[in-house]
């Protein structure tokens, strides 16, 4: 079975084929600035070099209908037909308290969907958008969505709502949702996996810190507290999100400075984080960069960066009475190994120790960094949303066929 | 030396008259409704029964007097002419960061006080009103002022600075105060002495827990990392405020609930915390006896604030890599064995433990309730901000005198 995962926003989307036999990634590409005249496709078959194509794409059907062409042209392709793309999965950011896991889409998924607009005003239109754009051209392909806060629902209202007054939850939905909630996923099982311990017995905290970072309190197996909320605004200080802060300073802000509720919002969202502290840096690399030169901002920018993770990783630890596995995923957190030492070094109360050199070994792939008489084990998991999205998928792409996951594999391919 | 103790708000007063060369409190009141004719006078002298006036008071000035003349009173009085007042102590919220300590006031620190309104405007008016009353009653005598915030001075850039752009910092003084300063440092220090250890060498983890509630980190004497932010909001869940929630709430919440900023403010400040999630109980008592009745908002409540008081418990952990002392104070500190013993329970992992029984023992006073086992000493210290202001009053008073503490106990009484 062939699932296609998409990932789609305003205005770009991104694209994987994956093999389900192998789970291994047939091509995988994007679009780019759909809507203009100089959209870019860009694709990337397995093992050949990349395929770019600029063309006018004014809307998200086009932009399938490109995508779909690609996969099975001659010469870029990796299908011979379109019908060998058995179902498509969605990354969808919102799911609400509507969906605790992925689904098939259906007119009520769509419309919840929509109903959630307002709660993500900023990622759902899109992602909406990319399922109809699918639907018009695969009209007979099921789809499934894959909510990014849906491993999240099974954290208990002491974790979930906020201490403010009633009417914001019951009428507006204000309470914790949190995000990344398939990386969170992935990374706890698989090192649940690697430890071949039971995930049941585990207490794990997972560190997903790329440009947008979580972090996420996982109890035998279920999310029981992380730092994105309603949005993904809050917790931990993020690239160019302040995380955080004195919920006083909002109105403080706008008042001074005469902002709106929209330019607040992008103040928080687009201005702050490791971006506003260092004075302009666009990511963790620079401010490493930077850093080295002896750059005093960057040097703030980075120490709050780690001491604010830090504190959510104690703030976990005492959520859940002690933890036995700390991992490190997405850019940030699967690159930098100055973060992770210094983290790691601070964190030597709970038994932790870190094997340096490990920690410091260039090189992807699961890797475990703690000593071996470490009381807790430290991680290195890269994380694969796609591949969770394409499992999840395949199995309710096989489960409406009433097949088992082992037959599905065994029928359709 | 007799220091007076003023505790100013917009429209009210407290008072407490200290003999320094007891630390004993030989009167103590205060002044509600200023500005109405119904204001009331409450005076309670040491050892006898308290005395109530009702009368027009129209301003602090006219407080004050009333005050002054009550404690000279022939019949309710304890001082025999305004001459015994040495020094007066003014408990004031905000010092930005231009004080680092208790001063003298002059009209340096007025001004100072009087620029640092916009960022206290509900607490710092209040304070400079009863400086000036007291001026105005007693104009010769030395007056001192004691922060909230000075204690947390010493936190450096990356517990304070927030990762927003650095106008807000510069221009608006947006950063991390923190507050109940002299609470944290009177605990700490008493901890310090009743331990027998140097504070230098402590990590200690101070919980003012009242209707206001922070938490503060305390290393080697030194404040570095507090709950309360640039306002007394941000941080742990309180009696009526909501403590931390996603930035992104305020902008939402003035939008779908059509919300100014003075609203906002007032909806998180007045009507959130554990008022709103228990459906409108005013206090931790109230939602005590609610949750003995097995009512379902009371022990939402209650199980949100432990579960955030417990999260920066163990922030603070990981913020000085290990702690070992932790302290609760106020209200709810030094009364809640409940809440207490919730939190340490779940602090085992830090070789924690409690001896129920010391937890549970009724009566004020320094207790500890660790075992003698446990990795970590708990204490419950009665707080003193008063005691703390007169202590810095009468120093600075004597300083400026060219006395020694000991000279100054000695000469004038």
């Amino acid at each position: 079975m062939n699932i296609l995962v998409i990932n789609a926003g305003s205005s770009s989307l991104k694209y994987q084929l994956f093999d389900m036999i192998t789970e291994s990634v047939l091509a995988k590409g994007k679009v780019e600035r759909i809507g203009m005249e100089t959209a870019m496709l860009s694709h990337e078959p397995a093992g050949r070099s990349e395929f770019r194509e600029v063309s006018e794409i004014w809307d998200h059907t086009t932009a399938i209908r490109k995508v779909l062409r690609v996969l099975i042209d001659p010469k870029e392709g990796v299908l011979t037909s379109m019908e060998d793309v058995h179902a498509v999965g969605h990354r969808v950011v919102h799911g609400g308290e509507s969906f605790s896991g992925s689904v098939l889409v259906d007119e009520r998924v769509k419309a919840e969907i929509r109903r959630l607009f307002d709660l993500a005003p900023l990622h759902n239109p899109g992602a909406l958008t990319g399922i109809l754009a699918v639907e018009a051209n695969l009209p007979h392909v099921p789809q499934v969505v894959v909510f990014d806060t849906a491993f999240h629902q099974t954290m208990p209202p002491v974790a979930f709502r906020y201490a403010i007054p009633n009417v914001f939850y019951k009428k507006h939905g204000v309470r914790r949702y949190g995000f990344h909630g398939t990386s969170h996923q992935y990374v706890s099982q698989r090192a649940a996996e690697l430890s071949g311990k039971p995930i049941e017995t585990m207490k794990l905290i997972t560190c997903h810190i790329g440009n947008g970072a979580s972090v996420t309190a996982i109890k035998h197996g279920q999310s029981v507290d992380t730092s994105m909320g309603m949005t993904p605004l809050e917790g931990l200080m993020m690239g160019t999100r302040s995380g955080d802060i004195d919920p006083a300073i909002v109105p403080f802000a706008m008042d001074k400075e005469d902002l709106s509720v929209n330019e607040v919002n992008s103040m928080l969202n687009k201005h702050s984080g490791l971006f506003a502290v260092s004075g302009g840096l666009g990511d963790m690399r620079e401010v490493l960069e930077a850093m080295k030169e002896g750059d005093r901002n960057a040097r703030l920018a980075f120490d709050m960066y780690e001491y604010r993770l830090r504190k959510y990783i104690g703030a976990y630890a005492a959520a859940m009475n002690g933890f036995d596995t700390l991992i490190f995923t997405a850019g940030v957190g699967e690159n930098s190994a100055l973060l992770r030492e210094v983290i790691c070094s601070q964190l030597s109360y709970l038994g932790l120790t870190l094997d340096t050199e490990a920690n410091e070994r260039k090189g992807g792939g699961d890797r475990k960094i703690s000593s071996p008489d470490s009381k807790v084990d430290v991680w290195v998991i890269p994380t694969n949303e796609e591949l969770v999205i394409a499992r999840d998928t395949f199995r309710e792409a096989a489960r409406i066929r009433g097949l088992s996951d082992e037959e599905a594999g065994a029928v359709t391919c």
